[in-house]
């Protein structure tokens, strides 16, 4: 069964979701698998990254602004200048990722964190589909 | 069981394959679980974007080509100057991916499309691979 | 059950593990399904790529270091002048990655391989968890 995540986002940001994630899969009584995100948007996307320096998710905002910026040029301004650079910096990261568990535990890194990066300007409720999936 | 897709493409475009891939998954009987993607090909990729502004489409199109320019500088030219460009926007989008769905529907929020992203200039026969996978 | 994959990188390469995943599914006696990759890693990645000609992958990496450079600007220095640029690489290719499998054989395209992405330039020794998902 897949459960539905609701995180609300202050605008943009890097959100750790690695707890709830994580709460999701200890509920769990397979021995292993894969949990599965798949974020319902297209101007906010998913990334596994380093937790430990926060100054790297700062980083990581920044270059995205300067890699998809917003004075384009771009046809699609309608919702906003901030609009249209969501969706590319959505397209350059991942709107599904998926993490191995064992026994209740993500097999995460010693320094990964599972985030939800919000794009838009606004604060933003967003939609994480969460499925476990069996492994042979 | 996987399927193949042929999608056959006019060149550089975005094509909505969203109702091929909800047409299998409508016909799979189980409650839930995951259909996934993979494309066979390195200048061809997938994502799942806004399918409401078709400008959308178009711009981020527009940005791939601004992010990897056919000017280069690129030592693999042999198979003209639109290749070496579209395997890096094949490496910056994706080649798999996956989409939870319940009751024979794909749990896609309210604009999301699937696509696939040919990045050559010249017409291709594309393959992907259709799989469902079960859920816990 | 998952199987860890240590790969020893010499510094910043495109390593070809395709051969290292074959095997693993080789063994499985399953019809068909999934192999999945995690990279415990936040400055090494995962991608499918062209292995016919190797200046496709010498071409991505210097395409990598001119989109992510080292002249930043970043906060994040205290690793080293390579490190942030290292986590940028790694959000914009790929840390899970999927492929399908079919009677014990990868269901890759004629010209694709699977490369681990080491973006630092010291060499590593870098874990990729290998799991199996059944398909429905």
């Amino acid at each position: 069964m897949s459960a539905i995540l609701q995180i609300d986002t202050p605008g943009r940001a890097a959100i750790d979701v690695t707890a709830r994630i994580a709460d999701i899969v200890a509920a769990s009584d397979a021995a292993g698998g894969l949990v599965h995100l798949f974020i319902q948007h297209t101007s906010a996307s998913l990334t596994v990254q380093e937790n430990a320096d926060p100054d790297v998710m700062a980083d990581l905002l920044d270059w995205l602004d300067r890699t998809a910026p917003e004075t384009g040029p771009y046809r699609h301004r309608a919702e906003g200048p901030d609009d249209m650079p969501a969706h590319l910096k959505s397209a350059m990261t991942a709107t599904s990722l998926t993490v191995p568990f064992e026994n209740g535990r993500l097999l995460l890194g010693t320094w990964q964190g599972i985030y939800l990066l919000e794009h838009r300007r606004a604060k933003h409720r967003r939609r994480i589909v969460v499925t476990l999936v069996p492994e042979l």
